[in-house]
């Protein structure tokens, strides 16, 4: 194909970190970036190339949300201000296990997948029931999505044992070899809900395979007492025995870490999944990601699902990995813009296995690309793009985005998805579930 | 004047906390609500009345951004990611000194006009030179503000010393008291920089003008300790000596209280004003929102200045002050969402002496209204309203801001500012910062 410039007053690229280009253009060809190069250039060099000018905005890789259950966008708000076991089995768990079927699942990512494209998010790392049809939703819109193979030592409508679980799980894997915009993850629920002898399996099978696992690990109190009294051992112990404690693992949320852990944790090249809105708001407990990061821990961003955020909004959730890494910390010198800018783009790719392939704006990548437009009042003056970035700029500041060199998000609307159809069925839903919670 | 309807899917009036009025009418005549009445109502009551429908959206009473420096955002990310007096000294002080004058000011307090009234907020308490020129602005754009006689021991551009500082103060608060959107406080910046005879002079005049006095307070580490070395005490005990610590006081930050200091200060009646970014992003420390709201403490929510927060954005202060409040006292019931959005409404107006004026929705208030859009993929399905409106919103959401019954933002844009020309001229002094700051 013959190759685009993208025009904008900056690009971040990312990689390198802190960068900041001024009057530059992103060469694209096809589904890959060709290179960056300044405009001043670009007549010479391109003489009759297609051009876009995106005028006052800056161009950023498309965030990577690497944690998310985004099907469950449809229990947004459904019950908050609760204690996570009051939460989970008085409202999540009966919600499930009533209405958790390849429709709902198919509804409920399609709301996620326009709330995350039109927020700028390009890829989102799942895990929830029926990941097949997470998969098409995902690569029907044009966004690219890591689906979780779910493993679990309980029945719920997707599987009744954790063979089932792997059996299934494997023919997802398979159906998606094809699909460039999807790869797969095993999705252990938790070191408590999972057997010894699955989570060996799946060491094995992860590396044959080569696909993370990716697993809630260390989320909240009680969880290092309950795995001595019920497996005698701490869960960073049971995991390493069992091969899972590696850089394959991608622990979500890890708020309950002595210092010693985090030192194993950088021995062993675990990727940190951190989710600091879900965190706060099932008072869960603080990932250290100050203490993580000066050991050069690989820290990705995730928003959780939006039954326990409730947004999937990654400038949020960015925003707030820089505030409170430096309020948990005392120190205000902690994970800087930049830093947290790289959190949510390129340390989500290296931790999906996908560094090679997207993350940051760099040639020979994806062209996933963000359109971001900064002036308007909410992010001028410009005195540094990168701080307008993850401190003041909000997600309706996104004007475009593309996944593999085609737009998908554009004019407000999901290119590939009807918005307004996707909102009805979000209703319909909603009304059914309310309903049902009303008739308990 | 004939009144009007307000028509909206629901109408959350704060007071009571929690309740959602669904398909209810807001009557408003001239500046203020007549009262609210099931839509079913409404042809009978008032056959021939102007109807105005707001369609799916939500009515609520305007933000109070109970503490802020809204001419500082000019210097929005101009200088991020430093400790506390390294970012004043090197960065903000010496901006201030080279450039803080009536044109700054104009120029800042418009920009964050534009910002605050497009996203809900209608009401500012603040603290900055030349509050003269705050007034004005406000006034001319339709915004309500109460604005701060600044007492500093210290010249700046504004005063020379502290008799000045009262002076010109109180010439503001002459010139302001025809003006029916603003009304005045005092400022002392803190404890460590005003003195002993400022701080009592003070305390008889606000009783004696009926204003409150707005101060941060225990805002970081060392306060204490220096307050002990400098005055022999600690700063509660000299406010106290001095006649300040009641209810006419507005304490910003606190966030380095003991148990017997937040016993103290529920006793005394004093009001904490609460910016959780800015003590994250400075790493101050985290106020104890969850201990002072049991103890029956009136806490309101500020963004602080746009220099340290980066937004002047209520949607996300809120959010952030119930999510950090549960996350902080590891308690999940704390500061439920209806709480927090008192904090950012009625809280707000209680500690400004404002509460029979405005922050709730109730027949004889005035009419600041927000119409906020919740029918968008963001904030589906609308499991529960007041939920959504604090945990998913955004302030991209709001549709239309009213104070005192008139609109001040419709359809995108502030209707008494040119938002083109406020952004020129923030861009303008954007590069003259930059500039002065190169070349130091």
């Amino acid at each position: 194909m013959s190759p685009r410039a993208l025009l904008a007053r900056w690009i971040v690229p990312v990689n390198p970190e802190g960068v900041v280009h001024e009057h530059h253009a992103l060469i694209v060809a096809g589904e890959r970036i060709v290179e960056l190069l300044p405009r001043s250039e670009l007549s010479a060099r391109y003489p009759d190339i297609e051009r876009e000018d995106l005028g006052n905005s800056v161009l950023i890789p498309g965030f990577i949300n690497a944690h998310t259950h985004s099907a469950m966008a449809l229990m947004r708000g459904l019950a908050d201000d609760l204690p996570l076991m009051r939460w989970l089995e008085d409202h999540i768990w009966p919600t499930e296990q009533r209405w958790v079927g390849p429709t709902f699942v198919r509804a409920g990512t399609e709301l996620a997948v326009v709330e995350m494209l039109a927020g700028g998010t390009t890829c989102f790392n799942d895990n929830y029931f029926f990941p097949d049809v997470t998969a098409v939703t995902a690569s029907q819109a044009g966004m690219r999505a890591v689906v979780g193979m779910p493993v679990i030592s309980l029945p719920t409508a997707w599987a009744e044992n954790e063979d089932e679980y792997f059996s299934r799980g494997l023919e997802v894997h398979q159906a998606v070899l094809s699909d460039p915009l999807v790869t797969t993850a095993f999705a252990p629920h938790a070191p408590y809900t999972v057997s010894d002898s699955a989570f060996a399996r799946m060491a094995e099978l992860a590396e044959e395979m080569d696909v993370p696992i990716h697993l809630h690990l260390l989320e909240a109190k009680g969880e290092v007492e309950n795995s001595r009294k019920q497996y005698g051992k701490h869960p960073l112990d049971r995991l390493a025995e069992l091969g899972v404690l590696g850089p394959r693992l991608l622990a979500v949320h890890m708020t309950q870490l002595t210092e010693a852990d985090m030192d194993r944790v950088a021995r062993a090249g675990v990727h940190v999944l951190h989710c600091p809105a879900s965190n706060l708001k099932l008072a869960s407990g603080i990932c250290p990601v100050a203490a993580l990061d000066a050991r050069g821990v690989n820290i990705a961003i995730g928003t959780d699902g939006a039954a326990s955020n409730n947004t999937l909004d990654m400038f949020a959730e960015m925003r707030l990995a820089a505030l409170l890494a430096k309020g948990a910390s005392g120190d205000p010198e902690a994970i800087p813009a930049a830093r947290a800018l790289s959190m949510a783009t390129i340390n989500g790719a290296r931790a999906l296995g996908l560094e090679d392939q997207i993350g940051s704006l760099e040639a020979g990548k994806l062209a996933d690309v963000v359109a971001v437009q900064l002036d308007v009042a909410e992010t001028l003056p410009v005195h540094h793009v990168i701080s307008q970035l993850v401190y003041a700029c909000a997600r309706s500041q996104v004007s475009k985005v593309w996944v593999a060199g085609k737009a998908v998000y554009a004019s407000g609307s999901p290119v590939h998805l009807n918005k307004l159809e996707v909102a009805d069925r979000a209703r319909e839903w909603g009304q059914k579930l309310r309903l049902s919670q009303q008739s308990e």
